[in-house]
């Protein structure tokens, strides 16, 4: 295993966010989105579900700073030395009495940033209050401040790397379409054709397999056209019924989209 | 369409919420966690992208705050009635100069809540910092208060109902925990024998399909096995190699999970 891109592509990610923190006028920032960390280092691993953050300014980082039992698999999805990579104890997971933010907001103050300005990604997901509330009290002398999207920026313009695996992920995108175009028919339960599309996002092409896209694939059949983003049902699909899909594929975390509508005749 | 379970089901849940949150000495909590409003009303549709909360309390609700456009979903997918459902307007979406949380402030403090005691799910997943800040600009008089895992407690214990989908969860588990052992062999790639697993937990039986469960399938394999959580690769399984599975299963929410290892010959 190995991060998706070069270090020198990772190295520039990192600089030019360092760059856009000092113009910030900040410090450092604390990063708590997985997909804007992923970014910055390629760290890839189910391990949102603990807290989780990576922290960058034009002095310091980046450092990753997860659960114990996840920190190993930044040894072969990043370039982050072993010193970069900051593990809190097991201890801390999942207890009523403390948090993870506490050893975050130690190591915060033990880096020497107990009274500077540091920005946090406000409204990301796995990014929770607890989180900011413990780092706020851990580090009561900093100056907190709203760096939402700060990262987001920094990713719009894509590297020539980056679109050729958006590229990927859109010739696997034209499969999964595929196989809904040609397995739909009245009858069909909406389980079974989603099955083999879930199948044909991962399976990919002979020459690279998917990901898990960012989105469930959607079926607006029936009532359910009547609304956005429903689920799939076990129901099967009935004659004379338009069908529009919200399908898509993802390649390395990249995602690409694509929306079909197709009627039974 | 129809929720999972009966009205009086739901109305138990929402009756034992009630008895917590008086019980907690608060007068109304603010519910952000998905899986929690699934749980209490039904709600199903993939619309946790922007800002959601379930509003409940002694003498109010259960009233269901989203965005206009996944409001439909609360139709057929709850048995909530028009006026317990309150869409905020597409204007709010993904705005700079302000929240949708503005929007439920306002909202709570007409329903007599401005200066009331609220609890609030502290470290949930999108429910985030920003939602939690314009909750309490919005309303600085109101008294809020941490009320983290309080639904959840009240999740524990399972009713006969839940108890028939958890079975169903655990035989589809059966079936994709096989398709995995079956399918694994030397030279087979990674994606192509988890486009397998995943199409198995969509597929489910003939009688009920499966829905996507709370993680991805992971798979040990080669250095991945050094850690926990990682994601898989493109790459085959290799002669001699020791795999271990964490695959599962999800029936309308209920997951069941199932680790084995095998040994490739």
């Amino acid at each position: 295993m190995a991060p998706p891109f070069s270090a020198a592509e990772y190295e520039d990610r990192q600089a030019r966010m360092r760059h856009a923190v000092a113009y910030r006028g900040l410090d450092a920032i604390v990063i708590g989105d997985p997909s804007n960390i992923n970014w910055l280092t390629g760290y890839d691993a189910w391990s949102f579900y603990t807290p989780q953050v990576l922290v960058l300014g034009p002095e310091i980082g980046p450092v990753w700073i997860c659960r114990l039992m996840d920190a190993g698999a930044a040894k072969f999805t990043t370039y982050l030395t072993a010193d970069q990579v900051v593990p809190f104890p097991e201890e801390l997971v999942q207890r009523p009495d403390t948090h993870p933010a506490v050893f975050v907001a130690d190591w915060l103050g033990k880096a020497g940033l107990a009274n500077k300005r540091i920005g946090y990604e406000s409204d990301v997901y796995y990014f929770s209050p607890a989180m900011l509330d413990n780092l706020r009290n851990g580090l009561p002398n900093a100056q907190w401040s709203d760096a939402n999207l700060l990262v987001n920026w920094q990713r719009l313009i894509k590297s020539p790397a980056e679109l050729e695996i958006m590229q990927q992920a859109a010739i696997i995108t034209g499969h999964v379409m595929q196989t809904a175009y040609d397995g739909i028919a009245p009858g069909i339960r909406q389980c079974d054709l989603m099955a083999d599309v879930a199948a044909a996002q991962i399976r990919g092409t002979p020459e690279f397999g998917g990901d898990m896209p960012a989105i469930h694939p959607l079926v607006l059949a029936g009532e359910a056209a009547s609304t956005a983003h429903p689920l799939r049902t076990d129901a099967p699909f009935e004659p004379n019924q338009t069908v529009a899909f919200e399908l898509g594929a993802c390649r390395k975390r990249y995602n690409c989209g694509l929306a079909r509508t197709v009627h039974l005749g």
